[in-house]
């Protein structure tokens, strides 16, 4: 290449590689190799230096992102890294953040956190400048550097404190636009990855409460993923295990044959495993009974199968609840009844038809367990043969499981979920009004009327990115680089030239 | 143009003009213009956010810069933002740099700071891999948010608190190295500022009591500029105000006539100012003494002319030694015995000698004055006809004042100074051995010696670039872009077709 900024000279360059691997790098094969090839070094626990050879990838990534973001009509700003403490309070995230949030007094004693995200900054500028629909939709996005105060900083560079990210916030007149958009923006995405020549599934993310399916996560596939993911094979439903949504199984069609209910004594047993254990009895035909607390003090009692767990963000979208607090000992004993672990839906339904607000909600897969194993609400014994309708009944069934091994897709309802592990790299989602409407972000409508803007947000870690393509792409020589964003394209060498013997 | 990333429709674009100048921000044209053009945005003091159109004239100024470090065997690096005590404890830099640099803990209580530059990290990195000459030299550079936290961010972009800067850090097999290199980095300066279309002047700047010409300044003139140049029309020699060397001015050859000395009733007036108007003779006549602790506490007295300040580097590096202490009341009386306002240089030197290593010097510009005017060594009494040689002696004199009005070059002795304001965009320095030692940087010579790497670093700052070309070229109509650095080369208008009557 003619350009200055793309040739190197391998004799003059910083190239500094190591023949061992280096020491606390052990848990992730992309930051042994990145550091072992001189591609980043790491300065402090999470906090890496990059090398020549790897800024060019960084780079290269970063600017393949930048031309899909510019061409969803994308402009990119520069927001500040170090944030005052007023805008944080103003969305009240100063106060819910974590230890997460690094926060720092000035010499003057002012208050200031090192942005980890900027939807606070962000929507305060567009607040203050666009007044008028015509000046909608407005999308900024930047690159910079990020700080998490992580508890545990691992992985390398897939957990690290400082990292590279872009984040993008878009501003809309009205539901309809923010949601045309998201699609664009999923495009836009899709094409990204795409040219990262990633193995990568695009699914479906959760969105709290609210419900709806504007979050999505990209995840790429990879052994070393943190993250698990559902996909159908068939209609090609993905989605996070978090997410996953999972179809009714078909009810137990052999109620009738089941026997009568019969106690088992279970001395000193009460988890589902070890009863299991000590019965002989599959887990898949236990019925655990799990009691939470909404934050409004009603008590919520949920059944699921004994190997199952339950699904929290699902159990809160069905209630229309912000939270769910895990009930301890005491209340327990007073709701249930029954001494801790020992706990079962014989006669549940009509004790906590005396507690206010008390529901009692059981997943689909309990339905379908023709002859349940469950506790006895007594110490030390568990009951078997128990049969929905006959032994016990419940306010309403639903999916309130998480997605597990035998469990098929809700939207074709063809085939049974493979799951896979990725690594998440990628987050869209559609905000609605909650940052507009703590900084008054609104607009006049073509009405004239105040408006607030629907927002959306739009996260890739670039230096995520980095990591997870050598995480995918490696082998016992070393690390692969796709050609899009290989540090160099060539590397010519000088060989002696020879006479060739005719 | 076809890229993606550089056209941009105006009526789609996030340009956010202000009609009212904004408030506080009226210390600096570039601030106030930037801010009321949508350029920037204010978050916090000192702290900006780049919106679309400033960000693309910062990212023209950051090619620039990169191309011609590529050009000099540079390699792009990124160092981290948040950096580990330790090693700034290993510099000594944690102790002694001030409150500017921005101290804070993490979940952990380990302690870090926000890099405002990075010379620890960066030699740690050199100190780790490289170990033979055949690796050297090495130039790494880096384009990184800094946080300096000024007691006062004042005048908007050029001196804020969080900033943009080009930091590069090179290191070399030898002195002789560092200098030809040193050499070539200053022409890659020239050619970034050619580039850029600045009026700009590279001048000397102060190296510490080491002394050399191996720091230059690149200054941006500019009628609002904070430093001060001297400039010779004639040869071209620049210096910024502390560093400029004077020429000794031509000794008083009228010296046999001066009148006999003779004292003065000055009552209540000590100050030069205020004698000079009581008496009416001109500060150009009248001799300060000034008095100093050298850190080893010996006693050092200076004359300098009335209308003349000491340039306390110029003396600290003619003592060789790091600091110089103005000294206060109760020493002044016991060193001069005279009271405070009332000394001078009458028999100064035989009092003085019984001190230990007190030394007594004065700048050549006394040696021209004829008959001066001085304290008498007593209260609310001066002298005047005092004439070196007959009324009192120095020790030596040399350069030991500030550049002024009337001072002539030192190069060609043929002009007097030029004084120009101008703003300080780009510093380059070598530094010696001084962070190698610390990090023991250290190669082994062709021979197979360690020797410790010598180091040359080189800033740059980015974002005060931008305001200093608007300082430099903006008109009652607003900002005037040179075309290297426009936000855009080309605004397409649309205008309707008309009938053109024949």
């Amino acid at each position: 290449s003619s350009s200055s900024s793309s040739d190197m000279r391998f004799s003059r360059a910083f190239i500094v590689t190591q023949r061992e691997d280096p020491s606390g790098e052990a848990d992730a094969v992309s930051s042994r190799l990145l550091l072992r090839a001189g591609f980043t070094r790491k300065v402090a626990a999470g906090i890496y230096e990059w090398l020549p050879l790897g800024l060019r990838v960084l780079k290269k990534v970063e600017q393949i992102i930048r031309e899909e973001m510019n061409a969803v009509s994308g402009q990119e700003v520069w927001l500040p890294i170090v944030q005052p403490k007023e805008l944080w309070q103003q969305s009240g995230r100063w106060g819910i953040y974590g230890k997460e949030l690094l926060r720092f007094k000035d010499r003057k004693d002012t208050e200031f956190c090192l942005s980890p995200t900027a939807e606070e900054v962000v929507t305060d500028l567009v607040a203050h400048h666009i007044t008028s629909w015509r000046q909608l939709p407005q999308m900024l996005y930047q690159f910079s550097t990020k700080f998490r105060d992580e508890a545990r900083p691992r992985f390398g560079l897939l957990r690290g404190r400082e990292f590279y990210m872009k984040d993008g916030y878009s501003f809309h007149a009205g539901e309809q636009d923010a949601q045309e958009y998201y699609l664009q923006m999923q495009k836009a995405y899709v094409r990204v990855f795409e040219r990262l020549g990633f193995k990568y599934r695009m699914v479906e993310a959760e969105t709290g409460p609210i419900g709806g399916s504007f979050s999505h996560e990209f995840m790429v596939l990879a052994e070393t993923g943190e993250d698990m993911l559902a996909h159908c094979p068939e209609c090609r439903y993905s989605a996070n295990l978090e997410r996953a949504e999972c179809a009714p199984r078909s009810a137990a069609d052999d109620k009738k044959s089941v026997a009568a209910i019969e106690e088992l004594a279970t001395p000193g047993h009460s988890s589902v495993d070890a009863v299991a254990a000590f019965t002989g009895l599959p887990s898949s035909t236990f019925i655990k009974t799990m009691f939470y607390w909404t934050p409004q003090k009603s008590p919520v009692v949920c059944l699921v199968r004994g190997d199952h767990e339950v699904n929290e963000p699902k159990l809160k979208r069905f209630l229309k609840v912000d939270d769910l607090i895990k009930m301890e000992e005491p209340d327990y004993v007073r709701i249930s009844g029954s001494p801790v672990g020992f706990a079962g839906p014989q006669g549940l339904r009509e004790r906590l038809a005396s507690f206010n607000g008390a529901r009692l909600l059981a997943d689909h897969a309990v339905a379908a367990i023709a002859g349940g194993v469950s506790g006895a609400n007594k110490k030390d014994v568990h009951v078997k043969n128990l049969s929905h309708g006959r032994d016990f009944t419940v306010e309403a069934f639903g999916d309130f499981h998480v997605a597990a091994a035998g469990d098929i897709c809700p939207r074709c309802q063809k085939s049974a979920f493979v799951f896979q592990k990725g690594i998440e790299v990628g987050h869209i989602f559609k905000l609605g009004v909650k940052y507009s409407k703590a900084f008054n972000a609104s607009y006049l409508d073509t009405e004239g009327k105040p408006q607030l803007m629907v927002m959306g947000c739009y996260g890739i870690g670039v230096s995520r990115i980095v990591a997870a393509v050598i995480e995918q792409n490696h082998d016992e020589m070393g690390m692969i680089w796709p050609k899009a964003i290989a540090p160099m394209s060539v590397h010519l060498i000088g060989v002696e030239a020879f006479d060739e013997q005719v």
